[in-house]
């Protein structure tokens, strides 16, 4: 039996109740998914994540990456599933069918990533880069451009890499040094410089990488308005679609990482190699947001992927594990008896499901920015889009280290030998907080851009819809009360530390960069309350209505509660760590520390 | 230069000012450590930890340990400056006199093992396991096995383990089957039996390995009350010291490891070995608890020590790395300009600090339990030993989790990788909440054995002297006002929780447990911010006077008043999910999780 099972169950629940698909799948330019196709869908990449990808996580780590004779070898096992999985078409579930995807939600997509992504991360982030790549060509490039390489890049047939990072520009993507001149043909440009932290950046998996490189044509302006993006073949791409002669782009080395062995994290080194040019000329940081965006979505769903793996991990440990006696029973009994295992596994199980539904949620706001009929909608639901996303990647993210952690910690000892397998989802996870933006950077973007520069005014309309849950909860009285009371108080933690930020945010530079991560952690942990405490009205009201399977709503009911009575009260301190300032974070001198 | 520069000045500080060395140097069975000593030692031990140990750290890491014709091979680098080590009388700074020992106080100590375990907590383990055992040794073993073994393990040229755990016997120690027979010479026994995660179980570094094995002597009764103590050595010891022909003890296998890669965990088979029996029949787990109460204030030493190595690196990485701009400067900046860098540096600085000072402040209680001439002084400073013994483990351990992930976020992407250093601390720290009994185990006996158990007048005495600083602090006026409120507050919340906990503990079995961890986070989360503010109010005095070096002073105000607005409102957040129960943990059924 795999050690994956895929949580199709709570997915359908998000997507179906909190994500609200049928409001979704009709809207234009998707082909309508259904609760039954969707529940097809899952079922079917469920029993392929579970039974032919969850098996490569433990190759994957441990034979790890290596670069030989200028190119890079990963294991082979990696590569035949890839081709599978390319094969069946699971690559393009949420492109458009205008490049060959098959044109469904991406909240239908997320839900199959996040399956892939818990079964093995290190192989599933080659498909997140491919997609995203995809996404900033399909938007960014012209015909030409997408009849060369976006229905390979949709389908899987090549991959695709994001190269920002060299060693001086991480963060910083001003401090760029890479260099583009116009090729002799008149149409292309020669690209010069080296690139770091490139993931997947090569590999013989495919056929053909397609690299996405931020670099500055000569005579550009300094810092980021003198960015331009390129794409650059790993091998040159005849007008027919034919793979030419090698680029020049050579693999230098990868890294040797605390996690995702699995995945090729490469030095390149563009020499005079030949491109095209993405979008407009100098505004290659805006073409490689139409990615990032997405990317962070998907890197916040990570944190709920490697969270939920670790937890199964724990879950079956922690069932089958015989220590200690406990009063009414005879014999030893197992753990999961124990009251502080079982916390540590209400731990996970609620912040999981608090955090899987934020992240549908915020999917479905992408949808609806993307393709709602009316667009007055599509502004807001953009802007409401935009206030989420850093949420869903710094909350979710620093959640999932905490939560592959515990995940360890209830197997004891075991937990910190490599063979048990927990210590690799800690790993694992540990770059999630870092790449595709650090905490730090998500939580400067939701305080900077996302509330400070308009004023507030997508923080309140979030807000408004959060306090709209209170009457439901009310209506169902006690069995609700415990989570009722908790939001209320996060709620007014939220406001509180909002009133506050705008009130001194002025005063000087430092204050906003100061309070910004406990800020998105208040609200990240708000919105997880507030996305089980709206589960948590539709479980008793199904459980009212005598629905199917009252176990799964009973369950979500206790899960809420937990998570209300035990997560939910870090609001108030990080509502106290806000209003206290930047002062104490900025007195020290740097000799002082 | 050494990466890793003991931090002496706030060892000192500590020391005298916190832990009151001044109290304990005098008493009887010490040998007097004056202050101008106890700096001469630290500044030595200092040297030694930052230029001969740090060294091994990395070296251990990549070297690993195996097993290879029945013996045990580490790190050579790690043999040769061992035998330094116990050649220069290191590791019997605090053991007593009367066997070779120094005699110098446990506190003192301390700051020594601190420098250690920092520099290369892998090896450092080796001499914590070998002093534990030898103090069991040497309160539970009559004469002539004290003249067997005693000094050579005080001086380190032999060195001690601890075999407890069984593969069906972790926590639960009842479990133990490893069998003990009377050998045919009516003075020794014979032990059969396996033993696993036995840290430094073998190895060549010194002539022979001394071990304490947990046994059941045939026809004991079932349980831990039928449980007895053996010294086994690995080579048989003649009448007169003399090293004889080799036991049959055996390791059989050493673990893969997440950290700690420098020091064999050993699978250790017992088979017929000759063993001497320690301290009484049947009263093996006492003995035990004798190494083990040392033990576990030394591995929430651990939590401290790896901390502040990795804020070293983390601080050295903030100040060098140039990355983005800031208003007020020209070009781009180092990183500890940004904020949120510094947000993740002060958090790091103050748990430390508020660490430290805990540890050692239980130190001097140790001392004062064991030396103090008032036997109702030594009862009492035994009480508040107990009680904060939990509690430095678990909450110091916990909280090196979270410090050492922050020192890898500050270096971002750099991090990841294993060259940069910061990944193996975070690894390293992840054993230290398991080993020596669970966080689980910690909050369990702290809440039934330390709190429960004596109806709270342990901790009511220890409330009465948190809330005796409040006055010192209003006397400071504005400069410490917010420690006062954050304080005051706190210090409600653990009264508050314990109040809910004598309500509610005799409810059911299971709400002491799950709502013990919770608890433990509370009581060490205050017990930080009462050293901090004790800190705090020194340091104002020592400026109010105009002492030398006020820098350092205006530091600790600053640290001491970042965790109080920080740090000290998650006490809030504690005591809220205590006083929600156990409920919500405890409703589930073991298939709805």
């Amino acid at each position: 039996m795999s050690d994956y099972q895929a949580p199709t169950k709570d997915m359908l629940f998000v997507i179906r109740e909190l994500a609200s698909l049928d409001q979704i799948n009709t809207m234009p330019g998707f082909e309508e998914a259904t609760v039954d196709l969707v529940e097809a869908i899952l079922e079917e990449a469920g029993q392929l994540a579970g039974e032919v990808i969850a098996p490569l996580n433990r190759i994957g780590d441990a034979k790890g990456t290596r670069v030989e004779d200028g190119r890079v070898i990963v294991a082979e096992e990696f590569i035949s599933v890839y081709r599978q999985f390319v094969s069946d078409g699971w690559t393009s579930i949420s492109q458009s069918t205008k490049h060959g995807g098959q044109g469904l939600p991406y909240l239908v997509g997320l839900a199959v990533e996040e399956m892939m992504q818990s079964a093995c991360l290190a192989w599933s982030i080659c498909t997140l880069l491919t997609q995203g790549a995809a996404r900033a060509i399909e938007h960014h490039g012209d015909a030409e451009l997408h009849a060369l390489v976006l229905e390979k890049m949709v389908s899987g047939e090549w991959t695709g890499t994001m190269n920002l990072t060299e060693p001086q520009a991480g963060t910083d993507l001003a401090a760029v040094r890479s260099q583009a001149v116009p090729d002799g043909d008149g149409k292309g440009y020669r690209i010069t410089g080296q690139k770091i932290f490139i993931t997947w950046g090569d590999h013989d998996m495919t056929d053909n990488v397609i690299h996405l490189v931020l670099a500055r044509l000569v005579g550009a302006p300094d810092g980021v308005k003198g960015l331009s993006l390129f794409v650059v073949p790993k091998f040159r791409i005849g007008a027919d679609g034919s793979i030419g002669e090698r680029n020049h782009v050579t693999p230098i080395s990868v890294e040797h990482k605390l996690g995702i062995h699995g995945s090729p994290t490469c030095v390149l080194a563009f020499d005079d190699a030949y491109g095209y040019l993405l979008g407009e000329m100098n505004k290659g940081l805006a073409c490689m947001f139409t990615m990032m965006n997405h990317a962070r979505l998907s890197v916040g769903l990570e944190g709920v992927a490697i969270s939920e793996r670790a937890y199964q991990l724990a879950l079956a440990y922690a069932k089958e594990r015989v220590q200690g006696n406990k009063v009414g029973y005879d014999a030893a009994v197992t753990i999961i008896k124990h009251p502080d295992v079982r916390r540590m596994l209400m731990h996970m199980k609620s912040h999981i499901e608090a955090m899987r539904a934020l992240t549908y949620v915020a999917a479905a706001h992408l949808d609806r920015a993307h393709h709602h009929p009316d667009a007055a909608v599509r502004t807001s639901e953009q802007a409401r889009l935009d206030l989420l996303t850093p949420i869903v990647k710094g909350w979710c993210t620093e959640t999932g280290q905490e939560l592959t952690s515990i995940g360890l910690q209830v197997h004891g000892g075991m937990g910190y030998i490599e063979e048990t397998g927990a210590a690799q989802y800690m790993r694992d996870a540990r770059i999630t907080t870092i790449y595709e933006g650090t905490t730090g950077i998500q939580a400067a973007d939701l305080v900077g851009r996302k509330i400070l520069r308009d004023r507030g005014v997508a923080l309140q309309s979030l807000i408004v819809d959060i306090k709209a849950i209170d009457a439901e909860l009310e209506r169902h009285g006690d069995q609700l009360a415990t989570i009722r009371t908790a939001l209320g108080e996060s709620v007014d933690d939220l406001v509180g530390a909002s009133e506050w930020l705008f009130a001194h945010a002025g005063a000087n530079d430092d204050v906003a960069g100061a309070i910004s991560f406990n800020f998105l952690m208040l609200a990240g942990t708000l919105m997880g309350g507030w996305q089980l405490a709206r589960a948590a009205v539709v479980a008793a009201e199904c459980l009212a209505e005598g629905a199917d399977d009252p176990s799964f709503y009973e369950t979500k009911l206790v899960t809420a509660r937990f998570f209300a009575e035990q997560a939910l009260p870090l609001t108030g301190a990080y509502r106290k760590a806000v209003e206290s300032g930047g002062d104490a974070t900025m007195t020290l001198s740097e000799e002082q520390f």
